[in-house]
């Protein structure tokens, strides 16, 4: 609730209470949403509003400055604009990253002040209070200046209203201030209520400067400024002509100027002198193709509607969306930590086409144009684990249009992606994961696309090894089984390269390509060559074929760097091979000692719940029999301990929803066990009922009831699917959603 | 003449000489412009293309780099893109300012290379030869690439012509370097033809840094690039993070991208593959307003025409305002350096507003719209002297549209102009100029303005005590009749108010402003309190009225800081009271002192002929009957001395044009004495006739004649007007061009 302890905030005070108390009372899904869920714990969320898949977002920025412990940004590896436990705040930034485990974007800097202009963050900043997020709503008291700040989005424009004391009052727009490493922004006050410009960002984990690229924005005031204008603060010139430059590396303030300013540390002013309690609402528009884009994303989403307006419309969006699944039966932190994590999978991929279709294509050749959506932000490498094949069920119009999007980029780039971000290819991270989301979606049956190009494009990823920017070390693989350690991470890398190719070998068999099929499927099974039948651990190889020595399978824990794994260690990596895990129990001796080396992985807590590679190990229990209890255990210990209704309730970075897509198949009893292949392992739901509302244009059923019937809160005795029992803890996609209702009873 | 030992350009070899056969044989005026001359001694007059009082103008650079002896930029003041002898190129300029004291402008720099691309000027800059320079065309042969560049200009477009030998040729557009001491700059390449972009610029005498300003472009070429790119040279961070940022502070390319990219040291490249000897024109428009200006200039003045037929036009252009005056009876040289004097007072003030009439105000609050032409670069201090006076007489449209833009900066600013540029007040050097240049106009009968505003902005300046940006120390000057040594240069401020004040004094008389008349005519005498009659010297009082000790009267020569003058000592601003020269004679003593003195500034070598104070100096002889003979003995001599067909052809700066009026005048035997005041006074003239063509709008009689009948080369024997006898050796603006003929005879 929003507390406002001065009464001169009456008025709004008791408009906003009407207004939720309407919608508290209706408990609707979009108001379970804590935003401030995952602001904590590297969680990497903003707690700012944003639309569904929106460009635009805004977020308080509290990282900049020395007075921000623990996490200052310049003083680390920080990869979000805002940290929960950090007390100063600098601005409010109107594009932003959720969830991703590198600094960038948290540009344009709204800030609002009082008294004489300052432009120093580190002198403007100010501690904040009662603050108040919600779906499409954040709210904050910046204590310094005795100002409230409130704020919303469409999906390419932040609003932010700022309630003003009597006196003079200031908003400052910072270009240079930011999360991104880039520098380099253009701005220019255009009239007394207007502001156009851009902000160079890019850079993204520190990798391919060249491809830094500009955002556009337009900022559009809905009071005219008594005085504006903008500063610089210039680099220091040494030389000889420094001696006749008094100005030299000093900032500098330029008033009622509409001249195009640019450097790497510029910003605007508009200043205020109010006679009473004031408020300005100021609209941006962002672009990533150009100024005009964002003033016309500005003037068609948003034109001259109001705050409230904006806001009721994009929480009314959220609830939709959300409302796809209906749960019954959970406690309240229960349907917040399902429904906040269903809204993180609802962040990335975001829209990139201004409104009127506009997009830059990969590397920035040329503008093109696109009559659905184009999709940005694909962090495949984790989510091809669980959030596309998430998308499929639940939003499939979405995901087809992710899939375009991808085409399109292997139409405008010749590849597909692998870590796209605004049309930047960022190569982070390792394997070939198009592939992968691209046969699990078809094989969910979401299918209106170019799948021969589809196919082309996976072959040419997985066989080409020259030049190949998706698949480093092909060569090798294709000739030995496997990465050798000349690469890095030759094993995970090797591991990666399976999964896709079984991918591949399944699209193969769509295609009634049987000589693909078996060639395919035969490369999936090329990790055993690095299974070491002593240590039960996948372990790599030299170039001349031998195990690497010395070889320490705990080395690679928390993101240390080690050889043979990315981000991961042999005991992470033990059970990521999805595709073949009959064939792993094969290679560890049958069901017995592959249960219990699965058990030893949590037993000395190498275990990691913060990232992807075994993230499934909790439902591969599922795979011999009589030890299904075991992964429903294992999930619901999993999910008490790490997600919580609380800035700390996600295990780690969310990677872009990955880890919030976990939870909501966990809570509904359900984890796409193998990505490509279209079929589900089966856990207890934690909700009495879960309804998920099928989408007419891709599914014949209107919904899909997942119900759980407890008798003695006992281990699962068994599954039906509409009242007919499935004696087993698999089912596939098909026949899930051609059901009408998975029931799950437990002893 | 155009030299071609490569009979690879037979073709168009052909063609020039064709082309400046004819225009040779018909030794037009424009013919003998020779823009070497002032390329050396500091005189700061570039040799490239530029249309008459043009905005855009091409200056081959060559200031840049350690290998440029004796002057490189950085090492020292340097006020212009071109040395004439040094000897590295880096590009070529397309803003540049002609004749000024300060480094400014010499901004966005097209450079063509062969080979791989090279973004380091000091590596990809080479030597060059067979430089040809005319009235609107340049060319050099750029010696590492066998690249011939070929350049002219139209009001706001630079045109160059490149002709690469087969091979990878490519066009450098440059926006890091640059003579200006300012840095910032945006750029787009919108297709494989066109590039957009921003230079920052200002900071001119390294003042006013808050008011740098943009300069916009937009640059098409005649053939599609077959690679494109922008570079970027990041400045270093330091910081945790840079630990990972491997390309912390190295230059990025970026190819084949159409995105924004801002930065210090940014440029673009366009790449060709040629198989045979190819030429590829480059036109780049200009605006101060906005790139779409800047696009528009470049349609509706050149548009699809091609190098030949817009270097005709400017060409044209140019022999139609030189033709304004006819010489005859003088040698080539002579013909040469005044032709070439003539079209140096044509390029500044130059073209500020679009070709759509808009323009950025003073301070950039807002955008304007003229119906005429807005000038700027009103290097007022130098050229109230005699630029003015000789615009009234020979271009009086022009001046009267200078006469506009000054008032019109009165609208926008509240205050006339001192030293503007490009829409920002410098505020360089010192004195109230505009009051005399209004005056001087108005007098000569030029008077199609408001001249009520102008009589009230007049008064504005001279009077108001407060915050006046025009006339620092104007409560001392109004108390005591001077400024003490509390401020900057008193002695040579209270001159320059002093003549101020005498104009407002005749424009006073013209409102019938009795008390003005007596006013100002008083204020404009006060020098007379700086006068010492034991040193017959004017000199410095502090601020109790005492003569300031100790006072070396030659201290200040060559631009040395001194107490009391501004770029000037005792001697030189001797006798700076054009107004009063019998009042400052009878402080003297009388004519043989007053002679005497004027004499001996010449005999000690403290007569600067470089700068304005004391460049009337030889004609003051005329006010000492029986000595007039010395003003033409010493005026041929200083013509002579110090302007010749070479680029060490002017006695320093040019000051926008100052020096070459000063000559234009000299060599035509008249001499605007008494700025405000239109009166000149005669000497011999240096040409056998003289027809300056009077315009229709603003004279009665369609031309005048000034003729010289020598008989036996001695001194002035009479003076005739239409056959009358003068008995003077001075005759007012009104009886000169309203007479036919003023005919000189010398013994």
């Amino acid at each position: 609730m929003i507390l406002n302890r001065n009464n001169k905030f009456q008025t709004a005070c008791i408009f906003y209470m009407l207004f939720f108390s309407i919608t508290i009372f209706a408990q609707e899904p979009a108001d379970y949403v804590n935003p401030f869920i995952g602001t904590s714990n590297y969680g990497a969320a903003f707690p700012g509003p944003i639309a569904p898949r929106g460009m635009a977002s805004i977020s308080p920025f509290n990282v900049a400055g020395v007075k921000n412990t623990p996490m200052e940004k310049d003083s680390q590896w920080l990869s979000n604009p805002y940290v929960n436990e950090n007390t100063f705040l600098t601005g409010f930034s109107q594009v932003n990253l959720s969830g991703v485990g590198c600094p960038e974007l948290g540009v344009i800097l709204l800030m609002p002040t009082t008294g004489n202009v300052e432009i120093d963050h580190l002198k403007y900043g100010s501690t904040y209070s009662n603050e108040v997020a919600k779906a499409a709503y954040y709210s904050v008291n910046i204590d310094k200046y005795k100002v409230k700040g409130e704020f919303t989005a469409s999906k390419r424009v932040g609003i932010s209203r700022f309630t003003f004391p009597k006196g003079q009052s200031n908003i400052l727009l910072n270009l240079g201030l930011g999360l991104t490493n880039e520098e380099g922004a253009m701005i220019k006050v255009v009239s007394p209520t207007e502001i156009e410009g851009m902000r160079s960002v890019g850079s993204f984990c520190y990798n391919s400067p060249e491809d830094a690229y500009p955002v556009y924005f337009v900022a559009q005031f809905s009071k005219p400024a008594d005085k504006f204008g903008v500063w610089k603060k210039p680099t220091k010139y040494n030389g000889v002509e420094a001696q006749w430059m008094g100005y030299n590396g000093k900032a500098r303030m330029m008033d009622n100027t509409i001249k195009t300013v640019v450097g790497d540390s510029i910003g605007s002013y508009f200043t205020y002198k109010f006679d009473k309690q004031e408020t300005v609402e100021v609209k941006i528009g962002i672009s990533y193709v150009s100024i005009e884009n964002a003033r016309e994303n500005l003037a068609k989403e948003v034109g001259n509607r109001s705050f409230d307006a904006i806001y009721k419309e994009t929480y009314n969006e959220w609830n939709e969306e959300l409302s796809k699944i209906l749960v019954e039966g959970g406690t309240k932190d229960d349907n917040t930590i399902f429904y906040t994590a269903l809204y993180h999978t609802l962040i990335h991929p975001n829209t990139l086409n201004d409104i009127n279709g506009e997009y830059p294509v990969i590397k920035r050749s040329k503008i093109a144009k696109t009559k659905d959506t184009r999709y940005t932000v694909f962090s495949l490498w984790d989510t091809y684990r669980n959030v596309h094949p998430l998308m499929s069920l639940v939003y499939p119009k979405q995901q087809s249009d992710m899939i375009k999007s991808m085409l399109d980029m292997f139409d405008e780039n010749g590849w597909l992606p692998k870590w796209e971000l605004n049309s930047t290819e960022t190569f982070t991270m390792v394997g070939d994961p198009a592939s992968i989301v691209i046969t699990d979606t078809y094989l969910r049956g979401i299918r209106d696309y170019d799948i021969n190009k589809a196919y082309y494009a996976m072959l040419k990823g997985a066989d080409n090894t020259e030049n190949n920017p998706l698949r480093p070390g092909l060569k090798d693989y294709i000739k030995k089984g496997y990465l050798t350690t000349d690469n890095k991470g030759p094993v995970s890398t090797t591991q990666e390269y399976n999964i896709s190719d079984y991918a591949i070998s399944l699209m193969a068999n769509e295609f009634g390509d049987k000589d693909n099929v078996k060639r395919f499927k035969e490369r999936s099974l090329s990790y055993r060559k690095l299974f070491d039948k002593n240590l039960n651990l996948l372990r790599p190889r030299t170039a001349n074929g031998n195990w690497y020595e010395p070889f320490d399978p705990a080395s690679g824990a928390n993101f240390e760097e080690n050889v043979g794994f990315i981000e991961g260690n042999a005991w992470q990596y033990n059970f990521m091979v999805p595709h073949d895990i009959k064939g792993l129990m094969k290679l560890m001796g049958g069901e017995k000692p592959f249960s219990a080396q699965l058990q030893k992985i949590f037993d000395i807590k190498q275990f990691d719940m913060a990232n992807e590679p075994d993230i499934a190990n909790p439902y591969l229990f599922n795979y011999v029999k009589g030890e299904e209890y075991k992964a429903q255990d294992m999930v619901k210990k999993l999910v008490h301990e790490y997600f919580k209704n609380e800035p700390k309730g996600l295990p780690g970075n969310d990677d872009t929803g990955t880890m919030s897509a976990w939870l909501v198949y966990s809570m509904m009893g359900i984890y796409p066990i193998s990505p490509g292949d279209p079929i589900y392992t089966i856990t207890a739901p934690m909700f009495h009922r879960v309804t998920i509302k099928l989408d007419p244009r891709y599914y014949k059923k209107e919904s899909i009831v997942i119900e759980r019937q407890i008798n003695n809160g006992g281990k699962i005795n068994s599954i039906e699917l509409n009242g007919k029992s499935l004696n087993t803890f698999f089912i596939s996609h098909d026949d899930f959603v051609n059901g009408t209702k998975l029931k799950v009873i437990q002893n």
